[in-house]
């Protein structure tokens, strides 16, 4: 992780892009990489959706619009100066109170 | 890294809700944190996005909101069997390859 | 659409946000109510998807988030002075020339 | 309006892609344009996104981008037996309660 946000960093600043690397932009860039994610699954049943990976061409797909999305992650929590980890695990506990096990357990409700 | 996608696997197994988290359901769940996460921005100016973190109140729903885009990201990958950061490491050295430093340097045409 | 278009641009003067509406800003919210309304759909089956509206509060939960994104893409189409119907036959016309009707029957391809 | 709902519906009627276009399918495939449509404004500067449509290859993109939002709106309402523009209307009398014109003005706490 540390190491993919400081190469990430380097790229940008080898290309002197940090004038375009404002937070606001790369929100945006994130929610359109996120679009060209979901758009590998939006015609696929959930069934198909659990095996994309098994088709050689859409499995590469994906794990390049994965790879993209988490290139624009890591750079906005980089310019945030945000712990991604740490953000994540934090709003994993609020979570665990809001929906105990007990309760939770199989609802569609939420999850 | 490797814990968080532990935890997160756990928090979901614990609530038996492994049924809903197709690749399909979660690249939706995902989107829909992108725009809470890019509605944090949508009137704010370049400049005032970049001082979002010195706001407390702004600081901490940018941190949480970048939180719920990590998890359902980890998830998403656990599930998809992928390795995000190996994925984004493929991908900044395709991009660098497209995007020589020299032909890129300062320019807005993609970056 | 015309009386549409015509209320949302008085509603924005009335209240001078007409300093917010660029269309940067407009297609972030834009995206941001788009995940809202995802959202609404993220733990549904198709199925359960396709009967969202008869459940009276999923319904409206459904159809205020329909409008909030038809709010969003009219008042960017007026700020860009694009007539979303045009561009939407345009858009038809092209996709019926690359998608004819004999070679897409049934395909899953794209739709 | 009702003449494009119309010739949408034919469009995947006649490729016979009904079978495709559940809502929560088409929530998706909306979510995938509008994700295009953001990235011909990430890295724009407010001012430049302003003056879009002067570019004839930037505007004529921004204007497909819109007319594939529009289609796919249109789809999804259509499915779902939502009126868009009574939905629209709707939801701007709720904000026109909630955001009175003389508290609202100039406001940037939500517009």
């Amino acid at each position: 992780m540390d190491d993919l946000m400081s190469r990430v960093r380097e790229f940008a600043e080898e290309r002197d892009w940090q004038q375009f690397h404002t937070p606001k932009n790369l929100a945006m860039a994130l929610a359109g990489e996120v679009g060209e994610l979901i758009a590998e699954f939006q015609w696929l049943t959930p069934e198909e959706s659990a095996a994309v990976m098994s088709d050689p061409d859409a499995g590469n797909r994906v794990r390049a619009e994965l790879g993209d999305v988490m290139i624009y992650l890591t750079r906005l929590a980089d310019v945030l100066d945000v712990n991604l980890v740490e953000a994540a695990l934090t709003k994993l506990q609020d979570s665990a109170r809001r929906y105990p096990v007990d309760l939770a357990r199989g609802s569609a409700s939420k999850r």
